[in-house]
């Protein structure tokens, strides 16, 4: 099967955003086995779209497009793939009922979103209003998913992904370490491959988390494989089948009825931010103090003038005292302060841009306090540093 | 003349690497007045890869692709691009000089990157090994660059750029709005299309933003557009050269000399961490308490029991109580409250999932207090009320 992902709109063509669906759309497909021959984008304009549309299914075996499904006057992907497919359109009652439940009868689009090409099997959107469509005809499929991330992503994964016929027989494994970059991996990679050439290696660096793919012809050569990368970095593993570092985090804090509050600084809220994106957060996170200010940190957090005077704000005298302010504060089982240097000013030689110092424990217990040097620009630094974070709290404290 | 982009490489296809080269040239080129009608990724397989170039070639007059430079086994592009402009190889002196010169005589690569399309222009590298090419044959052009970013944006703006001539002149306008849906732009965008046929309107929803652009063959009617447009939604309306309304309120606080601190509960730090995202927010920003928990409400913002109680979390009463509690705990000059339902689970009759209620005002001056309803998943409902309340803060306050 020959995959081609195509990207509509011309607010991609012209640079406004980056591409974040191909990229989702190639990751997920890669990591279960598939592999994708082509990315197009095409513009919003009807002919052009109609045109590429064309070509990508004369090409490829499945298309899978996002974008341009919206009921807005710029949007006409629906109409041509149609038109490709010799579908003629029909109001469906189903999906007008869910519209009308979810978003009431006051809904403009709602007769526009309603009325479906009546060959296409219908995509649920869960989260907007625009169906998705997957077309199938004469040995090609074409999958139409609406452009907005969250609603093409929960739909890719519910709906799309168990079309797809599963590929060639391969023994796949996916691992997940924080805290390690991929200078670190790839020479034992580089060398498991030039042992074993029939091994299939990727690796997915992230910002402070990375992903290792590893496909083998036999379950055997996959264990031999695995355990050799495992054996290497067993103390950046976590273990997580969404790769994010938080639900593991999530599931062990609800599982062993403990609580977490934290002491933000350089990350400016990205850890509450991270643990409270997954629903059922308040079951444990009490909250955050983002003390970005110093006088937050004394007024909120006690840590004294002195410390910050003498060891500065990103110290382990900082840290510190912070985290013994979060237990103050707070009625909280464990704590997470940190403080660093996001940039990209307010680095010095001895403190370079990405200094990070971080306090973690459990209430009444010794904490673990430990630095570390994000690296990056001020965004990827912040991540970088949420993820770490995260990562070292889960493998020394659950 | 029709422009489209060609990113070469399978590390793209498989999701490994976000194609920052594609939406760097992209937005180069628009900025530069210049349409780009397709992007296209291709795999580095000798025979994929040619039959896409060629593909590209006949649909498009100029063709800029970038990757598959390099010395390796991998990289094919050069003689796919020579074969099809029907051109010899030869071996330049110059460029071998200059590689010697910057890499010394040991360079492995240098006899393999001197060898060049005689029939191409050819394109310094001034920062890596791989030379780039143009090629111009029957009112075809085809631009290849090395695919290492550095490289990459040198020569382009350096050399490939000033090869382009210029665009046909048109009208360009982007104006930003914040609590606003496609819904409601669309039927004036519509009527505004359908009455002058030569205007090209465009709109890009966020969540809680949206971006209309319009395009005119005239400075008069652009004009005429946009204050249709601006006259319509003007309560509405930010000016951000980003697109992004912490943006406005990060210069607009520094320029007054003002502080803001913050008190989230279901926004859960998203709030603070788009503030925090911006170099240099600590001018002004002071924090957030994330006050997630009723306890923590209670404990650091002194949201009373019986308020909690007879209220509710989700309250005007509450979010009066959490503001009030933020400008008792901080020195902060602005105040920021929100609470609300993020979902998916603790909506009610009275108050569902995406209701949220927001204080905000200046130390000592009458709190602006409201409520709206957030549309969509978790996710997005958090990332819309964090929109909504710095659009609404920047509009009330700045």
């Amino acid at each position: 099967m020959s995959i081609e992902i195509v990207t509509i709109g011309d607010e991609i063509l012209a640079g406004k955003t980056p591409n974040t669906n191909v990229t989702f759309l190639s990751k997920e497909l890669s990591l279960a086995g598939h592999r994708i021959e082509r990315h197009t984008t095409l513009p919003d304009d009807p002919q052009l779209l109609e045109q590429g549309l064309k070509e990508a299914l004369q090409r490829s075996s499945l298309v899978i497009a996002t974008g341009g499904l919206g009921p807005t006057i710029d949007d006409h992907t629906r109409k041509i793939a149609a038109k490709l497919f010799h579908s003629p359109f029909h109001y469906d009652e189903a999906v007008a009922a869910d519209l009308e439940r979810r978003f009431g009868k006051t809904l403009a689009s709602l007769k526009d979103q309603a009325t479906v090409p009546t060959k296409a099997k219908l995509l649920v959107n869960r989260v907007g209003t625009a169906p998705g469509f997957y077309f199938s005809s004469e040995g090609k499929g074409l999958v139409l998913m609406p452009g907005v991330p969250v609603e093409m992503e929960r739909m890719f994964k519910d709906q799309v992904l168990p079309l797809l016929s599963a590929p060639e027989k391969t023994y796949l494994d996916v691992l997940h370490f924080f805290a390690l970059i991929e200078n670190q991996v790839d020479p034992l990679l580089r060398e498991l491959k030039s042992a074993h050439s029939e091994l299939d290696l990727g690796i997915y660096p992230g910002h402070g988390v990375l992903t290792v793919t590893l496909k083998a012809p036999s379950g055997k050569l996959l264990r031999f494989a695995r355990e050799k990368v495992e054996g290497a970095f067993s103390s950046h593993q976590f273990s997580s089948p969404t790769g994010k570092v938080e639900d593991v985090v999530h599931q062990q804090m609800i599982a062993d009825k403990k609580t977490l509050a934290l002491a933000e600084s350089c990350t400016g809220g990205m850890v509450a931010q991270h643990l409270t994106a997954i629903p059922g957060a308040s079951e444990y996170f009490l909250g955050s103090i983002v003390c970005y200010s110093n006088s937050l940190k004394q007024a909120l957090l006690h840590v004294s003038e002195k410390t910050l005077k003498e060891h500065g704000a990103v110290s382990q005298e900082t840290v510190k005292e912070m985290l013994s302010g979060i237990f103050k504060a707070t009625p909280a089982d464990f704590g997470i302060a940190v403080s660093g240097i996001a940039g990209p000013s307010g680095g010095t030689a001895d403190k370079p841009v990405g200094t990070v110092w971080a306090a973690m424990g459990e209430r009444g217990k010794p904490p673990h306090i430990f630095t570390f040097q994000a690296r990056g620009n001020r965004q990827t630094i912040i991540l970088t540093t949420t993820n770490i974070l995260l990562g070292t709290f889960q493998k020394h404290f659950l």
